[in-house]
């Protein structure tokens, strides 16, 4: 950490600086410039977090050389995480595709949709139980009727569920059903629920919230795997920006940026990042092609009536044909579809 | 609500947007353009919520014309919310001011705070107990014995508290100990504490989200109001822009826009909102003349030490100085500061 | 153009409205509903382009339903524009590959840069002679010297030059020696500049203002459009948002978008949106799998000692190995890169 | 300006770093941390001001500790500039108010705005002559004819002229027949016209970009000044960010934080941020209650049929109101109005 001094700061505030610094068992290195003087602190800076420097008079401003996350950053883990879920993977060769409709609305509906993604050798099933909705008179959600439907199509094709939890109740019974639990991008930092998906035996997706930068994101991170979960799997789903052609502007160059600094899987939501169904497989194309670990797709039987994000939910046979796609893309890439090491 | 077709709609679309409409007991009324055609709907829009008209082939956009909150708008209820809490109100002609330190330290702090603050007349006691931090290695509060604290000095001077709630456990407990309940930035969109601040008991602080549109704060407010507590006070403190010249950026347009749109009563952190002390006096004074009920402010007898956000805490002579501005601002406002009419 | 009255307007207000439509000559359609009423305008809506609607009493808001943009737009012009320069075609199959310098430095430089990628059969070549620059006391650019070296080079070697024009002198002496003239993202609006590009006799590439929207971008084009010039160029190049771990956010959704909204060619400059060597490859594969027509790349024979943007310039062989990947893709999106037919 | 090398950099990667600080005769000072090594450097900065540290291999970020303006910044002229203008000032003790119609339309409906003005002591008037519009079939303004109009008032009426100029032709003729010239948001970064408008001989009021910075504003109110003109006022009038319910964001914290950094008048446009009448009031005056030195407003007669910008012009009455009310506000202020010395 570096501190730097307001132009012609006076020897006693300086001094004042160094003394906080050496209190803490720190070293620190003066260097006087012409009209600044800055002042690096050697050793170890946890001790200092909550030093309130900036406060300090003469202070002009702080500057952090070091990430704050220590689980989730490479620099203390070079190699990428790779979690086992069953016959699957997230993380290695193999690309994590998970599809299906936003809610689940009936069993029937459940039923059709995994047994045809199945077919297509799909290994992850999506389907929301616990739906956060900003209004509070719009469909929340089937709740725990829900995750038994998912549980149950789960058991019929062998699939994994993912499925979103939103608070204390539904994180348990989420992690029960399911077999990834996923936090949302409106409860990133809701560290209460960072800290139980920590203690939930699951795997986690953490999506990024919508004015989250890649810095606070990795911090979300930490918390969940600070409370004990290694297997957290970081989901980029778009932004809020001022553009409005999309629903939410997808930060692709996220995923270069968390493969430099972090081992955690990166995956991509195309769906609510374009809220449009005519930019699903563009969006999916240009993930992969941008190295992220998987996708995650709205699919719906019927996406006319899907009962919520039906504008964005892709029909089966068009996420056949994308899959199609991204098998030839992941060749180049040097990865595969599920599916693809049978033929 | 009013649904657009795309240009050269078929009149096989245009029916099917119809009869949707029909189906659930609505009526509607279609206008043909010379390429556009366009659909009123007419009737109680409620009936429509799930319907998502977007996803209908040859459908180009769908605009809504009435609010969906319906307990936060202006419209069915054109008086202005004013709550009343002891000796104190918010929402009516004296302001409310609330001040103290960004978290609860120790007693000694509080208790001189608290009866410093109370010596120039200010009814509110801010303190945090529960600190969400973005790293989890950083002070996260004392938690109930913070409570604690806040309720004993609160007993001594007269003063109510406010102080926020992070979850289940915390809000019950700050429901007990304390007279006004915080949900903080981070949490705006939390439904579930948002529905158990509806239960609480207790007057509720909504502050708003760091990127939350105005639309979506107010849904946040009807989930409070429609969970059966109307006594929610609005707090702008900055959204996240481009600009890093302040913590955050004041949208100090969101007073006239709220006041417009809603009966709640509104108030401003400038604190959060600038992250230096230096502009806190401006941003405090604008507040108070662009129309806000109130202010709540970091404050602290000794700011440089203070354990967090000690950068944009202000000191108690400082803040006696500010408060005198405001009182001479609040006249021209028609409003007054508390002890004013003691004068 | 729909005309959304506020609840309740009264009849005279919505006459009002009704009369101002009919007096230019057009027709409209009142549909009355349950609280509030939408009058749609019938027939050439040019011919309102400026009443001030969202000013007369009564109304709340005003709804374009067809586009500003009458050229750009692909509804009166489906198939994709293709732009020829000698041997090279920018929007049909074969990738449009911009490379070099940010900035002219010296012929020898130049020299060294065109030949090396002309050897990798790299058709159009890139570097700045005038430099927009945030400070006054920044490098500006070798103005028309640097102009006349970029000409030496490509008759040395048969490339195409792009280069940026910044005003009326530039624009006239970029069109002369180049043969792609750049309009830069501070000048997107700069609409005295957008015509004389409009009328400069060369392909314009166009390159999005930082924080413009899509329509305002296309609306920009229609400007160069409307002033003579058909060859228009987009390029993104990254916009404005909060996140600071890339120089500006790619906005890789822009690419299906402005492909379904527009028939112009659409490329993508990483080296811009990344501002870091690291990411350029990840963007760049992005782009061509998401349909961009193209990319535009620093390189530099020494990155290290560019005189701008060094940060985010690539080596000629890391270039060589990036071209190598976007081949193997470009067979994927069924295009070609220059050279592959060569084979 | 400090270097901060990457965790680890080897010895001769430092050395490089500060060889090439030195081979410019500037000195530097080492200071080796636990993990992380920094180098400040010591001397005149702007001798390295082309040099891309960012690039040299092992350096991790540049950290700049001075601010590139020299003429603008508050460090090198503590004292705040005043602009005079025959018998107004700028800057000054005397509010600065500007107000007239978006843009002149014809010589009665500017000669009755101005007589009504002048009759409420406004010294400035305000009136587009050429209208930088977003699209080419948009109302682009008089021209030279709107400006003889405006010159032809303020001789019948003693009052100061303020209207926008666009490119090289109309800011020469904008000089001629205006008294301060005023160069648009979309133009900030329009360096060739900066420094035009450093020759033009006339105050310039800068206005800040939709997305740009306040150091970005600051550097090219430098481009201004440092070709010659020192009469230059920052008008902040919204920035763009995620929220539709203004037109833009006011960014009020701009008003501390350019007081601070810099000793040019500060003016707020509230027009522009609002968008709609209904919120002009409240932005006006939380623009004084910052410390604004003025504002500069959108009024017109007969505001419904106002040729631009209708929705937020206001009328002569409404403005009258709202000069009493700023009149009030800038006692407390410790300001004038124009006019209220002579009460």
């Amino acid at each position: 950490m570096i501190v730097v001094m307001k132009p012609h700061a006076q020897k006693e505030q300086i001094d004042r600086v160094c003394d906080t610094i050496r209190s803490r068992g720190l070293d620190c290195h003066v260097s006087i410039g012409s009209h600044t003087t800055i002042i690096g602190v050697i050793g170890d800076k946890t001790k200092l977090i909550d030093v309130q420097f900036a406060a300090l008079s003469g202070v002009r401003e702080l500057i952090p050389v070091s990430e704050p996350y220590k689980l989730v950053g490479r620099t203390g883990h070079p190699e990428n995480t790779v979690i086992d879920i069953g016959d699957a993977q997230i993380g290695a060769n193999e690309l994590m595709i998970a599809a299906g409709p936003c809610a689940v609305e009936d069993y029937e509906t459940m039923h059709e949709t995994a047994h045809k993604l199945r077919a297509q050798n799909i290994k992850f099933l999506r389907g929301g139980a616990y739906k956060p909705r900003t209004s509070p008179y719009s469909f929340q959600g089937l709740e725990e009727e829900g995750l038994k439907i998912l549980a149950k199509v789960a058991e019929e094709t062998g699939m994994k569920v993912v499925t979103e939890a939103i608070d204390d109740d539904s994180i348990a019974r989420v992690a029960y059903y399911a077999d990834i639990v996923q936090i949302g991008a409106r409860n990133m930092q809701n560290f209460h629920l960072l800290r139980k998906a920590g203690q939930c035996g699951k795997p986690v997706i953490l999506k990024r919230g919508l004015s989250s930068t890649v810095e606070e994101w990795l911090n979300a991170a930490e918390y969940i795997m600070s409370s004990g979960n290694a297997n957290v799997i970081l989901c980029e789903r778009g932004i809020r920006t001022f553009e409005t052609a999309t629903r939410n502007t997808l930060d692709i160059s996220a995923v270069p940026v968390l493969k430099a600094k972090t081992h955690l899987p990166v995956i991509i939501d195309p769906s609510h990042a374009a809220g449009a169904r005519a930019y699903i497989e563009s969006l999916s194309m240009c993930a992969i092609a941008a190295g992220a670990d998987g996708l995650i797709i709205e699919v719906h039987p019927r996406p006319d009536t899907a009962k919520s994000d039906a504008a964005q939910t892709i029909s089966i046979d068009c996420f056949a044909e994308l899959c199609k796609k991204i098998s030839e893309l992941s060749k180049i890439m040097h990865r595969t579809m599920p599916g693809d090491d049978n033929k």
